[in-house]
């Protein structure tokens, strides 16, 4: 395991057994007891920003300014209307995101609510080409790639839809095994994706994935890939990964409604301050668009002119997250750099090494997960629950965990990691020892 | 019928036949000749704020201001969280809508969304006390008090509701009939009530109705009235009238459950960039928020600081309130007093002189609404369409319009008002020439 960070994340190795931990368990015990003695209040569960990320944003918080609300069509922002969101803006992040403007739609605060909305619209309406509301099929079922994004079953459990799972690979969900699933069972409706800098995995799809996903055949014919892009420009290093173009390529593949694209600028700028994107095929959007009408008169357009003219253009958002990247990056190098020195020669752990994203994804020693985030509870260091990449929290080899880096201060992630390296380590001497 | 404003709505007499009308059909055309022949383009459609009104809230596109992102409990409104939304906005409007803070959520931008999102929970999981999801009923009915708000119905016929109409009274819905539907058809599952200044007609709910709405029996046991507070602070005169107060009529009631209060500040700040709320029981927030839960992390509370900055207080929205009235109670003297000018001694309609609220309901010669509509359009006129305050958009005597004054500037209420008095003469002129 390299301690460089690279563009790829680095490859999950078979689990390699842990060797003479055992014999260290009471050298361990001390140096946990230690540990626990510093009286720690640290946290690692949540990708939230930091506050210093935050500051980056601040000018947001007296635009657009008195006098200021017009849009460059003319119309005046503070009234009702605009049901597609603010065309300005809608131009920067089509840009962005690599859609037409028509194509992508700028609503509300969060795209965790236009997923949640998109699966009940289906489930009520059905989605174009769908026989009937999906509420009406006996069984609906998503595939769900493992480790994975916690809010995304969470709404599948919600609204009753089984989940099935199929493994990460470097370029994001494996395709020929989704494939072999959705050819055959019509109940498989939809499916989740985080295609740039995944969660947790921080893998980018490549072309190759994405013209499997958009191409293979289906034996639902409403079949929808939930393309979550919620990490499209969240760089942390010098080369920005691009994921594939997934709604091009469907419409290519000769199948232009399967692809649903979700963003927003939670992470740019203020999380739950921000605006949320929908992309998809003229179809899609035109059917989102049919229903929204009933429950909505229009979004916060004034929320989309006052991030308008903060980036200025789709340059102003990518040198906006550069200035994310300087601090983002140091502390993504703690974690994998304090992993590899603690854990990188002992055959207990291996790590991602993202080059994007909110989050280090660390396979511990099979079946002891949730003892490693239990030890780093109670030594006063909250991480994500072991489980919680998987569907309804249940991980079969208790064996990942998500980390998040980006909120505490540097100095408290290297403290934290140097905790959590501690407990990773005790948790696999404790198994070793049996 | 007076023209001097008064708080209560005016009374709807039974239609008196034109008298002499059709001897005036002649000079009636000439006058509309001339009408056609200025080449209006004015617009009476929707209950849009007007860009003076929209001016009063001005300071809030400079708030909160740089480095101002802290609530009074220490939280940074720029981050995830708070699902509730920022207690100190949710305190004011507890006091103005008179519910304990707690029990109020502020949300979104929207309060159409709340309504259709709550509809939407009730079809899929059911509300406290439902025995299954209202999705699986066989059949789902709401109660729809006529003339009504046409978004109210939109929701229903999108979801697939059936509308069942009573009248509205000047004390709000007639109660008696609503009791005598809901007693015996458990389809049954709700109403939409307007309570403070209804849409279209003006009216304010009394105590005694809303005692017999919390209290009367109903066969379904999860009935649930809708009470859509859209105007609860938007008074035309100085008496300013409060409707009952519901939410604690229907605890009193021993039916705690049954009230759902909305409201929000569209009318008030910024339509479409100003905050929604929601507001009921213990257990109907309870529910509404671990469903909230799973679609959003969050609402945008820098948009709540902003409100409450600006705000100050309870007080400082009322003051604010007598600011838009400055500017709305002369558009509606104009219509009331123009109609009175017109049309007050022929007989040929009648209409309400609301102390509230965004709308005049004016009711023409039964069969001519159509026709009224028509043929202002053909002037330049924009009217809201005919039979929009019924179901499916139908008037069973097409004969309701609603005129929305408040948008377009006094002067050109005043020619547009003259212009639909001249219109509603014709179509009764025409109805009663045969």
């Amino acid at each position: 395991m390299s301690t460089v960070p690279s563009p790829e994340p680095a490859p999950v190795p078979a689990q390699v057994p842990a060797q003479g931990l055992a014999s260290r368990l009471d050298e361990l015990r001390g140096e946990y007891a230690a540990l626990q003695a510093r009286g720690l209040r640290l946290d690692l569960t949540r990708g939230k920003p930091s506050a210093e990320q935050l500051d980056l944003s601040e000018a947001l918080l007296a635009l657009p300014g008195e006098g200021v609300h017009t849009s460059e069509n003319g119309t005046d922002t503070r009234n009702y209307g605009g049901l597609a969101g603010l065309p300005e803006l809608r131009g920067i992040f089509a840009e962005l995101l690599g859609v037409p403007t028509e194509q992508l739609l700028a609503q509300g605060n969060a795209s965790l609510t236009l997923m949640y909305d998109t699966v009940v619209q289906a489930l009520l309406f059905g989605v174009p080409g769908s026989e009937r509301p999906w509420s009406r099929e006996e069984q609906i079922t998503f595939v769900c790639p493992v480790p994975g994004y916690d809010r995304h079953f969470a709404v599948c459990e919600e609204l009753g839809i089984r989940m099935v799972t199929v493994p990460m690979t470097s370029d994001g969900p494996d395709a020929e095994a989704v494939a072999e699933l959705v050819a055959t069972d019509p109940s498989i409706k939809g499916m989740w994706v985080v295609p740039t800098y995944g969660n947790p995995d921080g893998s980018v799809v490549s072309e190759a994935v994405a013209r499997r996903l958009v191409s293979m055949p289906t034996a639902a014919p409403d079949f929808r890939i939930f393309w979550d892009n919620a990490y499209a420009v969240h760089h942390l290093t010098a080369h920005e990964a691009k994921s594939a173009d997934a709604i091009a390529l469907a419409e290519e593949a000769g199948h232009p409604d399967r692809v649903l694209m979700y963003a927003s600028t939670s992470k740019i700028t203020f999380a739950g301050s921000g605006v949320a994107f929908f992309a998809s095929s003229p179809a899609n959007v035109a059917w989102f668009t049919k229903h929204l009408g009933i429950r909505s008169i229009g979004p916060d357009k004034i929320n989309h002119l006052r991030h308008a003219m903060f980036f200025g253009d789709a340059e102003g958002v990518r040198a906006h997250m550069r200035r994310h990247r300087e601090i983002l990056a140091p502390k993504f190098a703690a974690v994998t750099g304090i992993l590899a020195d603690r854990l990188g020669d002992l055959g207990v752990a291996t790590w991602t090494e993202p080059a994007g994203g909110y989050f280090v994804s660390v396979d511990v020693t099979a079946g002891t997960a949730s003892r490693v985030v239990q030890l780093a509870k109670e030594a006063g260091i909250a991480l994500t629950p072991a489980g919680a990449t998987f569907p309804y929290g249940r991980d079969p080899q208790d064996r990942n965990i998500r980390l998040a880096p980006t909120m505490p201060p540097l100095d408290e992630v290297r403290v934290a990691m140097d905790g959590v390296a501690t407990c990773i380590l005790l948790a696999a001497a404790e198994a070793a020892a049996g």
